[in-house]
């Protein structure tokens, strides 16, 4: 450890500790669950907003909140005119979840502060700690200061029995119209480049060894289809021959498993890509002797390569029409949600990559798969990158793991990024 | 249509089509439910017993009920002491099913009765007409015959919320002691044969178009697993690749998938076999964006040939096992349920084509894909043999359909075959 990290350690380290110790003690699940629980706009959640709201002025940051409830926290620069930089990740959790996943970004995101106000360095320009709103729940926070929400993404409900996300705005004084009106909450224009910290979703880094801090090289498109319904035939199992049967298990089942090894196959030519039958469900009504006529899946497919990410989305449509002829059954899809691939920043990238360097920190190049929050940004065409922190226990869950070193050490590199961006 | 056949209906004919609307009325289902719905040992399959015993009687045959609730009907012959000829079906139904599954086969048993006094013919030894209890939840009325009732079947409840099948017997007086103690409830030796006719559960007969007349070669064995378990390891879609996954819900897809193609080869080398998975599901935690750490399936397959039942079992487990190895998951079956294939007895069935070619009816020879009565019988070394009649809509629902010419036929066939018994 050179004596600029462990200055950054001695500088940072106090406030990180504080921060996410105090964060965890307002919004634990209670007693006998584990891990926390801060839901989009929750009580649990607005909490975590007010203490990095408090934490942020206590550094005398300017504070403001946007139309959706953002939180930003600027460090003015010497040209107030130029577009900020902006850092942060999201204040929410799922149910039961980690410390860290979208705490550690903001965490991060706080550091820059620390550092160049115990250094005496005024950046050239506004440097924007971003806290956002609702990621867990589709990115919610990101899209409606985006202008991308949706009238009909009011409707939704997180949890059965929940508010809906237009009532939840609406207890927060936060204009629903406003925010689906399909305009940006801000001009974009004065955002320069948007970084977001993050722990890594999978222990793939962690498993590396080689190095701690993963350089995102950009966030995986996605294809969703959240039912696709094979519709067939139910009959009597024992008394149905092979040709006659419209089996709508067996019709699904067989999709899952010829994607998977097309999926096998496109890995071997070389694509990024990963496919996910996460639910399949023949109805509570099916019983074992008697052929299924009706089957339930999902499908989630992701690629970082725009040519990957076409090639196989037409691969899995031309599946489900050879199954449906081959099977004899119909599929019913409802319309795939695409989001494309977003690639980072080539200069941003380039910065993080020689900042790292000229620090002695080991950083690794790789793709993210989950989604996140500065996929958004991309694809609104603000320039982004993204830094991950090694992970033992993956996340979403509430063993989800993290060290403090490795989380220092992303929250340097993503500093000297800062300072480079100037230079 | 010979003279003969004519005849037959014109005797037969106005007592059946009275005793299936009779029945029919006394059980059919609620509105706005449609069908009939005669659970066993409910109040409907009662009154189902009590018409049918009462019509027996007034038939001039003797009644008599066995300790699992089963009625017989005696039509005596010349030497009582002869081990009788018995025919017969099921009175129960399933809920909201047809009126022809089960009482068909009952009425077809009455038409010797008919027939045989119409034409002045007293038999060698005695017919009796058999009315067995509760098929459909198990084969109960003839598993208890037979003394291979269990006492843990007494524990089942055929509906959730009904009594358990111990109250349901109790209710009726019967004594669940003696019916589970492993002693068959008559001496069996008093069986010669036993004949059912039954509607075919397919429509495989009706579409043939050239018999409308099955003669059953025998009843596929089935290997019945209830619930097969995958476990794997629950995690983000997104993040985590191909060679670190753990999929659940893909094990169990490419389980049925593999199972299905080993099917179609196995058809290919002409085995008798089918194989059905009725329910495929991960749990209702289970979300589009997290890989299955858990997915249960149901697997039912038959053959009517001892040979390929066993090597399609062999294959089953070996693909279990090969798939655990390549997803990475663990599979828990509970123990498999196995009946073995029962074949219909040579000389009985000798007796039914030979009728049949005599009287002018087309009749095919056909394996039975759904467990029957009969099964249990052949199980118990009884010789057995088994009637499709021609069916249009499938069974066990309320549009089952059965044409009362086709009904006539096979009715007439079985007659044929009691008289030329001893012949």
């Amino acid at each position: 450890m050179t004596q600029d990290t462990s200055d950054f350690a001695r500088v940072c380290g106090p406030f990180i500790e504080k921060l996410f110790s105090d964060v965890r003690e307002l919004t634990h699940s209670p007693a006998p669950r584990r891990g926390v629980t801060r839901l989009g706009y929750s009580p649990e959640e607005d909490r975590t907003v007010e203490y990095l709201k408090r934490a942020g002025e206590a550094l005398g940051l300017e504070s403001e909140e946007d139309g959706a409830g953002n939180l930003w926290l600027t460090l003015p620069g010497r040209d107030r005119s130029l577009p900020a930089l902006v850092s942060g990740s999201h204040a929410d959790s799922v149910l039961d979840g980690g410390n860290y996943d979208g705490l550690a970004g903001i965490a991060a995101a706080f550091c820059p502060v620390l550092w160049l106000k115990a250094q005496g360095i005024v950046l050239p320009r506004d440097y924007r700690v971003l806290v956002l709103r609702c990621e867990e729940q589709g990115l919610v926070g990101s899209t409606g200061l985006l202008g991308k929400l949706k009238p009909v993404d009011l409707d939704r409900r997180f949890i059965a029995g929940a508010p809906t996300l237009g009532e939840l705005l609406a207890r927060h004084g936060l204009d629903a119209q406003k925010l689906t009106g399909g305009k940006p909450l801000m001009d974009l224009t004065k955002i320069a480049a948007f970084f977001e910290a993050h722990i890594e979703q999978s222990s793939k880094l962690d498993n590396l060894k080689t190095a701690r801090v993963g350089l995102v090289t950009g966030i995986r498109g996605i294809r969703l289809n959240r039912r696709i319904r094979a519709i067939g035939v139910g009959a009597h199992a024992g008394a149905i021959d092979f040709p006659y049967r419209h089996d709508a298990a067996c019709a699904c089942a067989r999709f899952v498993s010829h994607i998977y090894d097309k999926w096998a196959h496109a890995l071997a030519m070389g694509d990024d890509l990963v496919v996910t039958t996460g639910s399949i469900r023949t109805p509570d009504t099916a019983i074992p002797n008697k052929i299924a006529g009706e089957c339930e899946m999902t499908l989630d497919m992701r690629s970082l390569d725009d040519e990957a990410f076409a090639r196989f989305s037409a691969v899995i449509d031309r599946e489900l029409d050879e199954l449906a002829a081959e099977m004899g059954v119909t599929f019913e899809a409802d319309p795939s949600i695409i989001i494309p691939p977003n690639h980072s920043d080539p200069v941003l990238m380039a910065h993080l990559r020689k900042g790292a360097e000229s620090l002695g920190i080991g950083v690794q190049e790789m793709p993210s798969g989950a989604g996140h929050d500065a996929a958004n940004f991309g694809a609104a065409g603000i320039p982004f990158a993204m830094l991950f922190i090694a992970n033992q226990k993956g996340s979403h869950n509430p063993d989800e793991a993290m060290r403090m070193d490795d989380f220092l050490a992303a929250a340097r590199v993503l500093t000297e990024a800062l300072v480079r961006y100037d230079e």
